[in-house]
């Protein structure tokens, strides 16, 4: 069959690797470079081309995607590296860089280009979403910002490796796709750590995590994060985990990392993120960053049978009472972390009607945000929320059921005590009048 | 000598140790039980007689001091255990509860005095501050609440052992002294943390400990905890700490269990304590409960050159920018600390004065306590705070200074964290057109 558009690719990781083969297969001669040679005989393999510099990958390009870990490493190899990309580049080139990166690293990207005479060239701010297996279908779920032009001239290849009803163009340019990813990831770093300290908080409980687990994943505390990294958490807690790593807490403290210092650079604070961070460094202090994320859990359970007597009375005696307080715990750090993301949306001036479509089908979807993002939407909006049948009131009461018993088992819940703080602030804004003050006022503790 | 009152006198612990020997050498017969034999036998080489169970030691009393570590402790030696103290009482008899336990503990111990039939027994809630040599020298803060008619007959024993500026007595009866303890504890508490967050972030900025400690301890970063901390926090960054626990991590952590579990109790937010507690709980989970809390710098330099390569640029080169970042951070700590303190006494009903004065110039003090404290009260007090030359704009301004540099060196640091995202949160509630709010109107989080 006649080949379609030579395209080069920067970063054949887990996911530029089945993003780069799926080109190949959709019949694109892909150029690929790689830091790891390894990789480039794998890729050969699959009937790519191997590059030794990213310069030799862009060479005589019109297409370049880049999939490397950060912007250290993109802006080496587009600009500052030995044998950097853009200066081999074809005239008229799009660049569509698909790493996760700062909104302000991207937008300083596009400038870079006028300032080393580039102008010609045209970028795509289009970071991804969905995994190893989507990256390898060509569904995966694309967050995008560019001019109409870029868009014009490189939208086709976003469609190539993005699902049709998963390819978000943001407004605004360069950076709404980094924004979009962003604003998904307060979901993805704060339930990936939730996932943790729910299921060590019910191992400290004395609960069998494999029964625990399905009924926390069969009802109202469902999220993608706990079911996606069950298999390793379950591992974690058993002192067993081993293979490959599916994703090392490195990545998601890279992405948080971007969540707070963005909201540094606009002054808006992000209590949820911002702890979730704190404890992504701790685990990176103990020679833990290149382990599997699911070791998180160890930071839990670690001192269980080692903290001394505990105190003998419990408000949880049966297991049933003790899932309660985990599916308590789980429900208001969902709900404070789905307040977190639209509020920064909110405040980000995006579209939150595409932030909630985005985010409830996506890694950082969950029961939980699906039910109150669109109440939170009205309020953020200025709008009066519905009537909600569970009420802040009763999620404080959970936290506060669940903050309790940690203390008594001496062990931290370093998410559920901030959420705790967060529904605590928010119903000082409720006036003591209203008997059940709807779920979605959280989103006041930013924006009163 | 003629003798003075007798007196029963249980846990002999080095504070307890330190008080009862003082009250032998005022010439008070004190009859002492502990659970540890040896230090009866060095509490009778002081003159002091040993008593062989609560029971003993309380017998045929008309006054007993209970200084055992916690509530658990007091309720199996007072009323619970074998041999409990409170049956074996003379009539009429005055007990002293000298242990920091919670409000809500102190209140149902007096009402227990009834349901047992001893209504005739006078409780004095009455913690203490201070540290060995002032117990041991009489000079002790005692913070104390009780009915007029137990002052009346036990206040002359709070006189020997407390200084006589330093013997506050609360409003409103038992639990009074309770609460003064608890919101004194909120700076206590947050301010050990903090010593070691400090000096965790100089030592990863590579100053010398020596040099930057002394510099923030002869400035506007004055606080009593680093001070008093100082000699085992250089030893443990040096992974050199020995010799005698001063106060282990279990002790600090049990008095933050009691703000956050009051606050629980009260539905109130305590967004600092809480944060130090999760980090406590960390250390406790390592296996770290009973060394000296001075360890706690562990937890923020235990990364320091194996996290990865940093970032190379940073907007301290030099020692004193570095310096300057450090004492940043601890401005913005201490800030938030001393709003969360007096938010949570206003919150309780509390004399902010007499709060204000317990907290100067006891073991919570600080350099940013006595400068902002007095606006802070204006503030919850509904009046108009002066105007501040720093103003919450520059706290907002280091704090995020100093997180960042913290996300370069890829370290924790919880309560700056947290702090930057009060300090954020407040400024939602200051007006944009005010140029420069003042740093008093942090306690808005909470009054909002």
């Amino acid at each position: 069959m006649a080949s379609k558009a030579e395209v080069g690719f920067i970063g054949l990781g887990a996911m530029g690797f089945g993003m780069a083969t799926h080109l190949v297969k959709q019949g694109y001669a892909v150029d690929g470079f790689d830091v790891y040679p390894p990789i480039l005989e794998r890729f050969t393999a699959q009937g790519g081309k191997a590059a030794t510099t990213p310069a030799d990958a862009a060479r005589g390009k019109k297409y370049l995607v880049v999939m490397v870990a950060n912007s250290i490493q993109t802006q080496s190899a587009l600009i500052d590296g030995d044998n950097a990309a853009v200066p081999a580049l074809e005239k008229d080139a799009v660049v569509l860089l698909c790493s996760t990166v700062a909104c302000g690293y991207v937008q300083k990207l596009e400038k870079q280009l006028v300032e080393i005479g580039r102008s010609d060239v045209l970028l795509i701010d289009a970071p991804v979403s969905g995994g190893v297996i989507r990256a390898g279908d060509g569904t995966l779920s694309i967050m995008a910002g560019a001019t109409e032009e870029a868009f014009a001239r490189g939208k086709f290849l976003l469609q190539e490796m993005a699902d049709p009803a998963k390819l978000y163009i943001g407004a605004g340019g360069i950076g709404a796709g980094s924004n979009l990813k962003m604003v998904h990831q307060v979901l993805a770093a704060a339930h990936i750590l939730a996932a943790s300290e729910g299921l060590g908080f019910a191992k400290q409980l004395g609960l069998d995590l494999g029964w625990a687990s399905k009924q926390i994943l069969e009802s109202d505390t469902e999220a993608f994060m706990m079911s996606n990294r069950l298999p390793r958490i379950l591992a974690a807690a058993d002192r067993s985990l081993s293979g490959p790593v599916a994703s090392a807490v490195t990545i998601i403290l890279k992405d948080n990392g971007i969540i707070t210092s963005e909201a540094i650079r606009h002054g808006f604070a992000t209590p949820m993120s911002s702890t979730a961070e704190q404890v992504y460094y701790d685990a990176l202090g103990r020679g833990l960053g290149a382990v599997d994320d699911g070791v998180m859990i160890q930071l839990y359970d670690e001192g269980k049978g080692k903290v001394g007597n505990l105190l003998a009375s419990t408000v949880a005696n049966t297991d049933e009472e003790k899932l309660q307080l985990v599916k308590g715990l789980l429900r208001g750090i969902y709900l404070c972390s789905a307040a977190e993301t639209l509020a920064l949306g909110q405040f980000l001036g995006m579209d939150l009607d595409q932030v909630y479509d985005l985010c409830a089908s996506a890694a950082g979807g969950s029961a939980v945000f699906r039910d109150v993002g669109p109440a939170m939407i009205k309020v953020l909006k200025g709008e009066r929320p519905d009537g909600d049948e569970v009420g802040l009131r009763v999620v404080a009461d959970e936290l506060q059921a669940a903050v309790l018993e940690a203390q008594r088992l001496k062990m931290p819940l370093w998410l559920g005590a901030q959420a705790n703080t967060l529904v605590r602030l928010a119903l000082n804004h409720a006036p003591k009048t209203v008997e059940k003050p709807p779920r979605a006022l959280l989103t006041k503790v930013w924006s009163a």
